[in-house]
């Protein structure tokens, strides 16, 4: 694992400049931030769909989108773009040619650098990489002993330190969670730069409405330059589509300023099986194909060649209630399939996390995501987004259920690796050494391979069962609860430039000025 | 799913004879006993070792066995078969030429029939079936309120027949827990009759002690016949190798009457990695393998054509404790590896299940557990010992786990049935139907299958949030513990041919009487 691993101290990013002594004083006492590299797979992908499969769902996407077509809504740019590229555009449906859709879409890259302020944070989306965000978009936090409760531009922070301070997560993200004490048409503001200031790591951009993306791209030209913006994807961002096959004007309108500034994108069915798309796998995989190949090839029409991920978010639905269900079988299998999709697209796939509908992180919570992440990276997911801290469907943030998550996702960069099949990695001198009867504890290949061989907890419960008891018998929600008070306790900020800092500041104080708040 | 469940009421098995007025009254008022049929997948193997890879790890088995052999010890007769096999035997060390044991293993079956007393049960294990039995082995039982004690008969009682009420457990397995309230030479008795009596899905004999293997098979000969016990097998058990490269007499002396019975025997290497094996992957393959190829080997000479499982039960260890590790990344590698060696043997392969270290049935058990049923599926496996209720490495076995994890066991059922692709599943009228910006709850499509659409849990909880909250805010645990209750409350007994049953009472007893009690 450890050739995997760049490891830095606070500060420690190779643009970080400035700070006096009293920043070294920090540096030295400050506990070592380990940040793992984003995960490259040397094990194969997990395949559902044969190829007669793949197939027919491909034909039945392009017949989706010719016959049926799909809704641009209050967007007469966007129903220009697409008349002029070829298709037949009625009132707000646009039909499109068979073939059409996909042929535009190939334009898109395959993969693509987002580059964040720290260098050795960059992630490559795509090809055979994996890219872990947090959670995205619940309203409440919950925490051990605090509850459940609205959440707050303080608890936002909070949860920035603990994803910078998480080896596993290789990004930022986004909307980690809804500051909700903050006017609705400042938020934006305040979680841009909170992901600016208080982690290195690369993060989402605001899709709530086009003047938002904007400051997006606005704050990121202070803090990259404006050139490196102009010519770098710095931030990847979220496009939900309005399943089925409806594209709002509020997402498009995102989408045009960060396609057109060449910033990444995601392009994502948001969908409950059996609500927003058909209760089959394969007629809701036909649903999700035609309506990535719709808003892809948008975002092409948009500025080809700007980058886009082919995203995918999937429930399945209780039908004796009607609520979203995750971590089950249907979720998974489409999962896969979308995988499959999105490969013979050429293009990055993104998918949920650690998703559960438990209330509380139990074990209904732990068995849900673990389906989820384990799918996420035996499908070829190349950006996973809720894989920390999600709880109660996407309500609610969970602190604790945020480091319990994260520590999980080191197992699967460990699997990722897969096997090695060196000579040493063979251990025939080992088995030679040890020979029958004997044990393993002492040899010498144990010696020189012991502290790397073996994945490592940094929250769960290892101990004999006495001493576990006699600590207090906790189980893993207050385990947790204890590393998240560590995490916070240990934080330091990454170092940044003081008159970029003040730059960032007062964009932020000058916007809010602009506009009298709004709370609805 | 349904095509894949087989229903039936208490007693509504083929071979169920008798019962007055009373069963049937007990019959028309019990609750409906669902019992899945055992998986045939119908998704591909997931496979992480390259055909290099495999190719290394069987040569350097072969060196093993040629240059370091393995021990068979206090056991002249096997020592006598290796010799006259063709084996180096110097003292209790047996030296096996390359290419013998592969060949002494060809004669094992690729898959065999486990009879059950009920035929509906009866499991076919190998090919790409995969059957699931419970947990195996703890001394110590666990629940909400009782807390952790050492395991008696009657708990035992109630895991058999939380076995028989779970649908998704196939098997109803062997030492559910350690009845410690018994006679350590008396006890197999009274599980051998529990698994009889309280269940009619297949069990494990008896491995302890030879004259516990032969109790084993005459009491099955008088459950199935002696003709039938003689021509079926009617048992699976667990044959564990003592690792490193290591045959022990007792595990050797049940082996020998099982396969000289022609009953199913695991083979199975028992190895906690890093002391038991090298801490690298590859070379815990490698002596997996080694291990395997003997002891298989060995079973066929024995008997020629005796059933046999290529068994894995490997964990990782925590090198700050030496505990022993579950749900690691390097576990799920090597349970993928060593199925894809199984396979390349022709041979079933088996493996563990709802692994995990945790004390608690929380999130750490949760997480541990789903990470190796997740690879179970995945890996090929097709007898998972220790599917569901293994709690705290395996010394616990948890009334809350158990139904825990046999609910997540139908989530492996329905991804095992891979992707409908039919044209009724592409569901080309539902999406015509709804169009853009409509929804799918009320279609024809979805009122046609939203009953079998998708998978649901018995025990978690989906319920909105205010509900949840308003009826106690319980957590997983509350709510398995209250199922178990549920489960043990609506139990009802598969009826037994009364003559049968009292022939198998006289055999406990007689045996019980012929021998004073030992307790250690």
């Amino acid at each position: 694992m450890s050739e995997n691993t760049t490891e830095g101290r606070p500060g420690g990013g190779r643009r970080a400049r400035g700070g006096g002594g009293a920043a070294r004083r920090a540096e030295r006492t400050a506990p070592r931030i380990e940040a793992a590299h984003f995960i490259t797979r040397n094990i194969p992908n997990f395949e559902v769909l044969t190829q007669e499969a793949i197939e027919i769902v491909e034909w039945n996407a392009e017949t989706v989108l010719e016959e049926i077509g799909v809704n641009f809504v209050d967007n007469p740019a966007a129903l220009s773009r697409w008349r002029d590229a070829g298709a037949d555009v009625d009132d707000e449906r646009v039909r499109i040619p068979r073939g059409l859709a996909r042929k535009l879409c190939a334009t898109a890259p395959g993969h693509y650098t987002q580059y964040a302020r720290n260098p050795a944070r960059n992630v490559e989306i795509g090809g055979r990489n994996l890219v872990f965000a947090p959670v995205y978009g619940p309203p409440f936090v919950r925490d051990l002993y605090g509850g459940r409760r609205y959440a707050t531009i303080a608890d936002f922070e909070k949860f920035v330190k603990l994803g910078y301070m998480s080896k596993w997560l290789h990004h930022s993200g986004g909307t980690v969670c809804e500051p909700t004490d903050v006017a609705v048409n400042k938020r934006h503001l305040d979680m841009i730069y909170a992901h600016m200031r208080w982690s290195d790591k690369p993060f989402m951009g605001s899709v709530t409405e086009r003047s938002r993306a904007v400051d997006s791209v606005r704050m990121c030209e202070i803090l990259f330059g404006a050139d490196f913006v102009a010519t770098h994807p710095v931030m990847t961002s979220l496009i939900n589509i309005n399943s089925p096959l409806t594209f709002d004007n509020v997402m498009m309108d995102a989408l045009e300023v960060y396609a057109a500034a060449g910033q990444g994108c995601i392009v994502s069915p948001f969908i409950v099986g059996g609500a927003m798309a058909p209760v089959s796998v394969a007629g809701t995989l036909t649903q999700v194909l035609a309506e990535v190949l719709a808003g892809v090839a948008y975002s092409q029409l948009v500025r080809s060649g700007a980058p886009v991920i082919f995203g995918a978010f999937v429930t399945s639905i209780d039908m004796n209630s009607g609520a979203p269900t995750f971590g089950t079988p249907e979720a998974s299998k489409i999962l896969y399939g979308a995988g499959q999709l999105a490969r013979r697209l050429g293009l990055p796939f993104r998918s949920g996390g650690a998703l559960c509908g438990s209330k509380l992180p139990d074990a209904q919570a732990a068995y849900e995501s673990a389906n989820t992440l384990n799918a996420v990276l035996l499908g070829g997911v190349n950006f996973c987004l809720h894989a920390a801290g999600w709880l109660e469907g996407g309500l609610v943030s969970s602190f604790e259920k945020f480091v319990l998550d994260a520590d999980q996702l080191g197992v699967l960069h460990s699997l990722a690796q897969g096997v090695d099949i060196g000579v040493d990695a063979q251990a025939m001198d080992a088995i030679r050494e040890v020979g029958p009867a004997g044990h393993y504890l002492g040899c010498a290949h144990t010696h020189a391979h012991f502290k790397e061989a073996f994945w490592r907890t940094q929250v769960l419960d290892y101990k004999p069962f006495e001493q576990w008891h006699d600590e207090g018998a906790h189980d893993s929600h207050q385990l947790a609860h204890a590393r998240v008070q560590r995490l916070l306790h240990d934080y330091v900020a990454p170092e940044i430039d003081p008159g970029i800092d003040e730059a960032l500041q007062a964009y932020v104080a000058e916007r809010k000025a602009s506009e009298p708040d709004v709370f609805a």
